[in-house]
This record gives structure tokens, C-alpha cells and sequence, in this order.
């Protein structure tokens, strides 16, 4: 209570001298469910401070781990590439769902993907509870024999990361991906069903990120978005530090939310106005893990830190995702990357973390080069120095040489 | 509505004139939900004529086929044979739901299982529709990837039968039983979602039994057992010809319901005032499918022909139960008992099936005898004979020679 | 030794007289590798009383148990249904011998095998050790990974079999089926090859009935089978008890051997001058376990008396075969029928098995009739009667009325 | 004939005046099956050209992917984390040569292996034939169902390889590895077996390079080595052109052999009298592929370089291990190191392939470097300069600048 009455307040000082006078007139914030009271809350500090998140791709999908996660969808709407890979692996008449067994995550270690996260310079995780398929990694009640610890796994994995990143890695946030839509849930009854669902893993889990998706098919409405929201902003045990993307219905995305995802990968180019995020993968054609993915399927460190550097400086946060296996494994690949991402900005995460830290005691500008300069000079435009400006290379000891111009 | 009317009236002529005369006077029979009310529609006349009828267990039990239809519960209280079965057999972690895609059915030939019903001289047919452990063996919508269309055999096992037996059988009544109770369904909402249930395979399937079961934990109010027993009489498209069982909420059995079941395999012994049914099953230890069974596990044909006499002399109809395999067959030695009971009831069916019309054309008793006499001449204790009396066995031809004491 | 001696002997006495006196005199016999030498042994006496055998086929072909099991020579040629059957049920590519780890046995019980056998009044089972396919259910050396040690079973259940039986039920004689010929090994360097393999069965399990098959594609010299049978005669660890059937080359069977089989279900009609066997099968249309077997498929209890008669009556022994399935069982419908031969041999056993032990104290002749005289009374052709004839029906005790013509 | 003849003048033109004259006198090489001669035959001059290859371990061991590739051996050895493996993941019982079924290979597509193997650099590939656990990769008729053929992929994985790589990349030499040992062969008749097993396969595949391994257990004579290795070097269909190593027999390896290996990931770090390789993986604990092994299991590209440089200023050749999965792919982890490699080579090649190159039009001498000096200044100290002495770092245009001491 005492957090949400320093948002209230305009200056600090004032505030207190009010609070050991008046301590009656402190209220606490109330969110309504509609947009403008929702957008009036202010963003949780630390998302804007973590900068790199990382993305999980994990269900049924990983089984086949053909083609990319939408593999039952794609199936159903008989894509040649998926009937094909269908009938030369499998008997006639084997369905997605009796894929479901075969999900058996041998290899899951959630202290190793911990250190891996950590290893990566991120400081949040968004883990797909359930992604279209409908299919759940923790026991939902609204999802029996459809989840985790039901058919395949018997697990709850969701659960085993939060509880472990949580003890292992105070420092790294823990939020979950969830679809709203399903591809082919009869009974989807989604204005009811849905809010069920949510409520139940937010106080379940306490998940401090709530990515939502799959909204394109319906409004806000239908979805009854602005009074899950304004229950999850007032009333849930993460009402304080959780923050939320964009998608909670058609015409939402980029409008409302406590960050702007917009689309896939998007990656505007220009500051911003609204903190945004970018959630972009590590194999370019899919979110989901492909045994088929080749090594020129997946991002170099090098675009990997040029994508980084475009988000960063135009204000936005950095997704990036991985697709664990079916036998739950990080394929070295992807380790590879997150932990060349860490090794780099052990190095030069002053420039990533700090970049909107304004008012530091030691004021920088951070310039991001994405290429060694041809000639071993470099020409910044739009930089004015002072007598007292020095230039300097992070991870480098000695001062640059510059002049003005 | 007509038939509905003729029902109602009790002399046929006065009725007819009335008809013609005042046919503003007729009034459709409209059931109210409660059972006084319920329990006065007279039974449908074919149910009484049918005397035999099969039923049919048959579900992801039938993969594992061990023990019995329980398998998931025992197995869940840890029964030691089913959890050394497991253990023996299965990889740690493997789960009763990891069966279902090994439910394949590739074998199931519903016009072979008819032509063997036929033979058996059965007159309808009661199919588990959703036994204990939810898993329906056609694609409802309430059981999403946990039904036989979506998991398994990708098939619609109990349309596929009744379409068959209606085309080719069409004296073959198409019945269904229902389990109310599921064991670990979370969702278990049971007031609302079973009714949904069943709603919708009466109208889609119009079966002329509803066998329901698994009521005992909660009383017919919970399950609205009369609610949906008033639609099924008045409104659904088998108002006319379906018949019902006793099995709607605690207290129920034997007190209400087209036909009493009482408890499994009922056989009182008696002449009843109400019209009963004795359910019981040719493997003597179980209901589903057991690989295990020994031949002596099964009833011998006299056995089956003991029980049915008991059965049929005390006014009751014979349900005779058996378990289909995984792959789809039906045992040949459970083929061999109802093609034998068929045999027997090619020569002896007069009995059976007439045994309750009371103003034939050709006044008879039955006497049915269970075991040769001893010293080849029997003593029938209540039976007056006349002078015009006959003595007969069925399928000999000749008289038989009698005396009176 | 003395065991040879006694049967070379014509008189008991004397013998033993010459042989006190002259013990020089006694010679051991010895077979020579040419089949007039073979054709000298006078066939062990237990054969011939012991009448009634049991034939089982057991395999790789018992996983698909579809067709017969010739499953994978007739998929090679590519008979449609079977390949018809591969296409809808498993995946393009998946071969015969990938069935083998899914013959599993996990309900194989010897001792209980042991008891149906005992009960059917069997006294010699033959179990198939090597079928064409060339798997060994027993770990073969000459076979590795291709046999029920080695992948699928993990377990000796040839041996296990003969352990049992010989512990259980003495009286019972346990022999093997083997297979000379194997459809598709490149390496079948026949004439060494095989020699190898009987030998070393035959000292490891001491089979009392060789039972070879697959001959007929090369003379008994190609398979050396006369310097295997001379072996086995003068130096192998049965050469007492042991007796063999006739298929050991082109053109041997129905001319040397210890009893002939001439073809498959050989059932001549007529008294022979030699000890022959007539193997049929319970599955009229497979040796091997067939799912699909429809009850009409397999022999009634009535066809096999039938064929018992026929065989017992003109000097033959009867070898009845069952099929075991993949998961170790005899299906109750073929423990029926061989419980129901011993039932009826419990009965009229002294008819079956005194057939042949013509100088009996209390000599009879036995008449064997297939069906109930329409008029209760039976006309014997052929028979003499004195006066002190007298004609019982066993399990009768009264004796029957007679007139001779 | 003309090629021996060629190797064996000192002088081209008095052999080709003597050739012209005196045919009679020109007679063909001819090896003796002893060590002397054998030794006597020069090293064909592709192999010191060629200086990186690929090594390939695939096989059943694939599947579990677990450990290493001696799996099979450890599991038998009850090594505890193999044990533990088994319990948790299979049923009890299951056995390795059930895994063979598991090996599909259905990604494998030898063309695109090719072309990583092409993008490496290496030009030449040594396929593991056959290892300890005996299943051939190709269809060997001396491994009956134990062979990629007949059991698993159904498919000829050596020889579509084999004609792949020689249609796409002439300049990359096939070569085979082949294990003389096997762990578990009941039949290991090895003296003749073995010598089978290798003529089929050099006539069939005509590897270039024959590495064999599994030698320790036996003598030279006993695996009858020197005979089939005249016969090799003889008679062969690639007498001219096939190198192979020095594993066979005790007491061979780093004495005999067209080039030495001596042990596993020998390197010497001296220059040696007779051409060596230097075999090592790039999983830094198998040569199999293994699904749990970690990024750090991997060597870097640095450390791979390091090795290369070691390797080959040493003498040496590389053969670089990787493991291929069991459905058939090269994971991008090892590809990337592959293309690396080749990236490196690219630039600097020169360095690596024309080391031994002595009298090359435009001498130079190569020094690697295998860190960037700290200060930028480098100290070469054994080389001596002239006036024309020019010192470049290849891919860099620019003359370095130098001076000496």
C-alpha cells in the first residue's frame, strides 16, 4: 500500500510531511477495467531496468519439433511440407494429440536453464504456459489430461522453473506467456474459461510478466481483458511489480498495455513514446524448437547484438527466444548464443542496462558501433563535447584518441 | 402423439370413438420432473419383449486390459498388482492417459460385432458410452483430447455401431450406458456438464437405453436426474421408445426408473412387482477386457443359461456383458458363448422370449430345467395338468409321456 | 548300453543268459549316417503309447499375429493384404524385424502352460525353436541379436519350458520344432551352419522329439542330416528316447524316420505300415496366433474328436497346434478345446491311448463312433462276437444291450 | 600398374626410356603379407596433401545418445549412470538391441552433409562402418538384422554417402572406419569372419582410407592383418590410392600402418619421422553424439584451432569427430564449428594445406599464432631473415612491418 501511495504522490517530500499529518488522506490506487484508468498505472521500474528477457517456446509442438510451433494448425490446414513429414514418420490415422506422450522431458533441468538465463545477461524469463495448442505446462484443472503432469511429462514444469529461478536467481523476473485463443478447444466458452484460467496461475505462480496472445479473433471485451486486468493491477499478489504486453483483444495491440509489443519482431527503428518491447528468435523461421533448423537458420551473435543495439536505443525491451526440446534440453546452439549475448554484455552492459538511466552520478552517453570502422576511425554526428568529455571504449583501459570538428 | 394417446386410453374401441368424435379432447402425456410423475409412464412394451440384451465395456482400460475397468483407480490407490504391473511393464512416469494413443481399433468391424450380437439372439445393445474415467468413445465436445476421435482410434467407435446395427438390425435396439461420475476429472462441475452430456448424445445418437451409473455420490438433485429424464420423455427424439435405468443419484436404485437395476449382477430370485434387469458379464472377475482371464475366469455356457433362466423366470431382462480388446475384436471365446447362447436360444427362445405374454393364441407354461434328471423322469411340484394337457420339450419332436400324482 | 542291448534282444532270458556268460558277446549298437542304418532303430516305445501331442508356434510372426506365420515371407512377396496391413497400421519403412522388441512375453507362464497341456491328456509337446524366420527362442549363438534373449523377451523361453515341464509334469515329453531352411539369411551356409545349431540345442536341452522342417529345398546330403541323425542316435544325450519325424531332405519325407509326417495335417484314412503323425491346427487357417481368427476359424471340440479318431484309428499320433500370442498367453478359446480333449479323454482316454497294446490282460476292442446313432442304435460291421462278448460305452457304467445278426 | 611402376623409379625419364626398350623388365609392386614389405610402400601422396578429415561415429548407440558410444559396454559393466539411464527412461527389461527399431534416420540427407563437410575444409571423411557394438551401417550380409538395412533406417546409410560425396565433391576421399573387435558377437570367429567382412566391403564402397580399430585384443596374425593388407595394397580396386592407420594387432599401432594414430587424440607436439593423425572430437567426452552434452562439452573454435596448428606444424593430419543424431543430422552446434573451421581455412589455407610443400614456387615458411600479442609486437625467434625477407599476416593486405634483432 505504502509502494502504491508513492506513486500517487508528485514529489516525495511533500508527501511524507502529508502522511505523518494526515495519515487519513492517504488512499490507496484503485485501477477501473477500462483503458484509461488501466494505462494510468505507471510502469513497474524494473522492467524498464531489465532490458533482456528471455523467451521459452515449450509444449506438444516440441515433439514433431518439424516445421515450427504452429505444427497442429498447419497440419489440420493440410500444408504439404506437414501431411508429408506425417505420412513418411508416422502410422496412418496418428494424431498431434497422441503426440503427447512422447513429450517426456528426461532432460529437464530447471537449475541448468537458470544458469543459462542468468549466464545470458537477462533479467526476466516469459515461459509459454499455454501456447494455441491449448495444451498446459502446469496441472490446469480447465485443461484435464491436455497438460503437463497429465499426459506426458507428469510434471508440473512451469512450477519447477518459477520455484527455482525464484531461489536461484532473485534478480530474474519470472512471467509467463498464455494464449487466449485456442486452435481447437470445443468447448472454448473464452469469456468465462479464459478468466478462470489466468486468475488461477496468477495466484498460483505469481508471475511478474503476463504475456498475453492469440487476442486477433475477438475484442476486449469478449475477453473480459480490462476486468482481469483491473483485478491483476488492485487485487492479485503481484498487483505491485507485474506488468502486461498489448495483446488483450482486436485493436488493443500498441494502444494499451503496460508495454507495446505491436507485432512479431517489431523493431521500429525510431524512440518511442511508450516503452515497448521487441520479442524476436534465435531461429529465424520458428518459436518452437525445429530438429531441422540449420545452422544458417539461426541469428549470429553478431545480428543477434546489432538487433539488440537497434531495440536498446530506441527504447525498447529485448525478447529473445529459445524453443527447449522435447527431452527438455537448451540445444548448445541456443545456449551458444544466449551465453555469447552474456559474454558480451559482461562487457559492455553499461551501454545496455544503463542507456535510460538519466540522472546517473556520472552522466554518459553510450554510442553503440555496429561495425569496426574501416579505418580504425570513427565519426560520431550528432555528439557535442565539452573540456571535460572523454570518450572511451568499454572493456578497454585506455582513453580514445578523438578530435572535434 | 398418437402413440403417446393410445397409451393413455384404457380400452382401445371407446378411445377410437372418441377420436373420431372429440378429437379436440386429446391430450399429449406430458412428463413433469419428479419421479411420481416419471415413474407413471408405462415402460416402453419392446424393452419387455427383448429379454437379452449385451453390453459392451469398452475404453482406454481396454489397452493396459489388466485387472479390470478400474484400472485407473486402482492403479491411483495403489493397489500392489496393478503398481507392479506398471512397474513390470512401463518406463517410470508412464500414466493411465499415455495409453490412450495405443487405443487403435484397427481391427473394429461394427457389421462383424452385429452379425454376432445377432446371432446371440440379443435384442438390444448397451454401449459405454463414458465409463469412470471420462474418456468418451465418440467426439464430445465436453471431453476435448480425451475422446476416441481426438486420442486413440481417431474414430467415432459408438456412431460407427449404431449406424451399422440400425441399417443391418434394425430389431436390435441401439442402447447407451453413462457413467454421471468421473474419478479425476477436475472440472467436474457435475450439475451443469453431464446434463450438456447427455443432451447431446440423445439427439445426436437416439439411443433407446440410457444405462446410467456411477450416481452414488451425489443425490438426483445434484445430477438434475429429473430434469433431464422429463426432456427425455417428453421432448427428445426418442421420447416414445427409450427406456431408462435406476441409476439417478443416491437412493434411487431400485426405487425408480423405466427398469431396476438394483446392484450388479441382481438377481433376486423372485417374481418382481417392477420391471428388472440382471447386468452381468462372462468374465466372471471383470466388466472391461483382461488379457489374464484364464478360461475358467469365464462362465461356461450352462453357467450362462443358469443365470439366464433365474433371470428371465423371475421377470427380469439378461444384459450379458463383454469386453472388446484394444485392437477392436471381440475374444473369440466370448464369441463362442453368445453364438452358444444364440444356438440355445434357436431352440428354446420360446421360452425366453415368451415367457411374459401371457394371452397367446396357444395358452403354454415354461418350464425351464437347469440339469438332466438323474433317472430320465422329472417332477414338475405346482403344475395341474387337464385332461387336454401337453408335456413337450422344445427342439424334440415327439410328446413327452407323463403321469399325474 | 544295456538299454540298447535289451531292445536288440527278441528274448529276454536267453539274453540274459549270453549275456552272463559271454559278456564279449554283447555289442552296443551303433548307427551308421546312411538311412537303412537310421531306419533299423526301432522307435522308442513312449511314442507310440503317447498318442496325443502338443504343437506350438511361437515368434516374431506372433507380434503383427495377422495372417499366419509366413508373415514375413508373404509381405516380401508382397501379398496385398499383408501389405495392405503394414500401410495402415504402422509407419512407411517399418520392417518385420522391428517387431521384434515388441515381442514382449510378459505374461508368459510356463507352469501354467504346463497344467493346459497336462489337462488336454497331451504326453509330448513340440515347441517351434526356430522358425523359418530364423529367431531362436532360445539364446543361439549361431543367432545373435535375433533371438528371445538377445532382443524382445530377454528371457530363455525355450528352456524356461523345458525346466517346467520336466519338473512338473514327467510323463510329459517335451521335444522341438526346428527349421532347417530360413527364408531370408544371407549368410545360411546350410550345411555347416545347421549342424551346429541342432547339436548344440540337443545337448543343452535334451529334446526327446526333433521335429525338422523347411527341408525341402536340398537333399538330405546338403543338410547332413543322416550324420546328424546317426549322432544323435549313437552319441548325443537322448539317443535312448529321442525320435524323430521325416522331413530331412527332398524326397525322405513319408519314407525314413522314426515316424512320418508326410505333409501338413496328413491324414491318411487308412491303417499304415509305419508310425506316422498327423499335425493339424486349432486355427484351421494358421499355425501361428492370429488376432483376426474369427471363432468359425477355429476347430470345434466335435472336429477335433473327429480327426483324433480318424488318426488314433489307422495308427497315427495326433500333434494338436496352438498358437501362443506376443504378450505370452494361450488365448482362452484354444485352452477351451484343449481342455475339452481332456475332459473327453478323462472319459474314453482307455480307447485312445490302449489302442495299440493289443496283447492287454483284458483284451478289447474299441470303437470309436462320431455321432449319436439317429435311432439309439448302432450296427458294428466288421466285429465278431462269443459268448463272452460284452459291449460297454466308457463313462457308462451299465452294459449295453446287443443281438448279433 | 603404370602409377606402382612410377612410384617405383627414381628418375621419370630413364623409366620411360627403360619402359620404351625393355617392357619385360618392368614389373608391377607386389606386398608380401609382412610388415617390411608392407612398410616398403610409399604413403600415396593425397593423404599429406589433404591434412583435415572428418570422422564420423553413427550407430545404435545414436539413440540413447546417452554417455558415449561405448553405451552398450557400460550398460553391460552395470556402470551406474548408465543403469540409472535405463531405469528411469525404458521399461524393465528393455535391452540396446531393442534401441535398433528407435535408429530412423529419416533427416539424414547425405547432401547436405556433404556440403558441411565440403564448407569444413577437410577433404577426406572416415564413416564409422562398423563399431565395437557390430551393427554395420551398410548391409552387411555377415551382420544379419544388425545392420542399418535390415533393422532401423531400412536404408544403405554408408553407401548413399559414399555416392553422394564422390557425384558432389570428387576432391573429398571416402574413407571407413572398422572395428576388427566386437564387445558381445557370440560368433566372433574372428580370424575369418573379420577378413570377410572388410574384402566385402572395399570391393563394395572402395574406401580410400580403411582406419581400423579394436585391434587390442589380439595379435596381428590372429586377425590374419598383414595378409589383408597385401591383398589391399595388391589386389584391391584401390591398391593405389588407399592409406590406412596402424591399429592392427597388438603391438602394431605407432610401429606399422600407412600413417600412425597410436592412441586416441595423439598428439605429440614434435615433428615426427613418419606421417601421424591426430583423431579427436568435438564433443570433448564422446565420439557419439550425446543429447545431455552442454555447450562447454564442446571444444571452441579456438580450441580447435589450437589443435589444428599443433597438429599439422607438427606433421600431422586432423581428423575431426562428430557425431551425427538418430534421426539423421549434424547439429548445428558441430556445423557451426565445421564452418568455422572452413572459415578460418579460407583465409588461411595456405598455411594448413601447404606446410609440407617444401619446393613450392614462392618458398615461405608459416608461423600460426595462436594468440594476439599483447602489445602488438611479435617475436619469432628461430626464423632467419634476408634482405628479401617480406613478412604478411594471411587475409591481411598490407605488408606487416618487422625488424630483427
Amino acid at each position: 500500500m505504502i509502494n502504491n501511495y508513492w506513486r500517487y504522490c508528485n514529489s516525495g517530500c511533500l508527501c511524507i510531511l502529508l502522511f505523518l499529518v494526515f495519515p487519513s488522506f492517504v488512499v490507496p490506487i484503485h485501477y477501473d477495467p477500462n483503458w484509461d484508468s488501466l494505462d494510468s498505472r505507471p510502469l513497474p521500474s524494473w522492467y524498464d531496468e531489465a532490458k533482456i528477457g528471455i523467451f521459452l517456446h515449450w509444449g506438444v509442438f516440441s515433439v514433431p519439433s518439424f516445421g515450427s510451433e504452429w505444427f497442429w494448425k498447419h497440419l489440420q490446414d493440410q500444408s504439404p511440407s506437414y501431411v508429408d513429414f506425417m505420412k513418411k514418420n508416422y502410422r496412418p490415422g496418428f494424431k498431434y494429440q497422441d503426440f503427447a506422450p512422447m513429450f517426456t522431458a528426461e532432460f529437464y533441468n530447471p537449475e541448468e536453464w537458470a544458469d543459462i538465463f542468468n549466464a545470458s545477461g537477462a533479467r526476466y524469463i516469459v515461459l509459454s504456459s499455454k501456447h494455441h495448442e491449448g495444451y498446459t505446462l502446469w496441472p490446469s484443472k480447465y485443461s484435464w489430461n491436455w497438460n503437463a503432469m497429465d499426459v506426458g511429462p507428469g510434471r508440473d514444469l512451469l512450477g519447477d522453473l518459477a520455484v527455482t529461478l525464484r531461489k536461484k536467481y532473485d534478480h530474474i523476473h519470472f512471467g509467463l506467456y498464455h494464449s487466449l485463443f485456442e486452435w481447437f478447444n470445443p468447448l472454448y466458452l473464452k469469456d468465462k474459461h479464459n478468466g478462470y484460467q489466468t486468475d488461477y496461475f496468477v495466484n498460483l505462480y505469481k508471475p511478474e510478466v503476463i504475456w498475453s496472445d492469440g487476442d486477433w479473433e475477438a475484442l476486449d471485451k469478449y475477453w473480459r481483458s480490462t476486468e482481469f486486468l483491473a483485478w491483476l493491477f488492485n487485487d492479485s499478489p503481484v498487483n505491485d511489480s507485474v506488468v502486461v504486453n498489448d495483446r488483450w483483444g482486436k485493436g488493443i495491440p500498441c494502444h494499451h498495455g503496460s508495454f507495446y509489443t505491436c507485432e512479431d519482431k517489431y523493431n521500429p527503428g525510431t524512440l518511442q513514446p511508450h516503452k515497448w518491447e521487441n520479442c524476436m528468435t534465435l531461429d529465424k523461421s520458428s518459436w518452437g524448437y525445429r530438429r531441422t533448423a540449420k545452422l544458417e537458420d539461426y541469428l549470429t551473435i553478431h545480428e543477434l547484438l546489432k538487433t539488440m543495439s537497434e531495440t536498446i536505443s530506441c527504447g525498447g525491451n529485448l525478447l529473445v527466444n529459445t524453443g527447449p526440446t522435447h527431452d527438455g534440453r537448451i540445444a548448445p546452439i541456443m545456449e551458444e548464443r544466449l551465453r555469447q549475448m552474456g559474454f558480451w554484455l559482461g562487457i559492455n552492459g553499461e551501454a545496455i542496462y544503463g542507456f535510460t538511466r538519466r540522472d546517473s552520478e556520472k552522466p554518459a552517453v553510450y554510442a553503440l558501433v555496429l561495425n569496426w570502422p574501416e579505418d580504425d576511425s570513427l565519426i560520431l554526428g550528432t555528439v557535442k563535447s565539452t573540456t571535460k568529455t572523454k570518450i572511451q571504449m568499454l572493456g578497454y583501459s585506455k582513453p580514445l584518441l578523438f578530435k572535434t570538428k
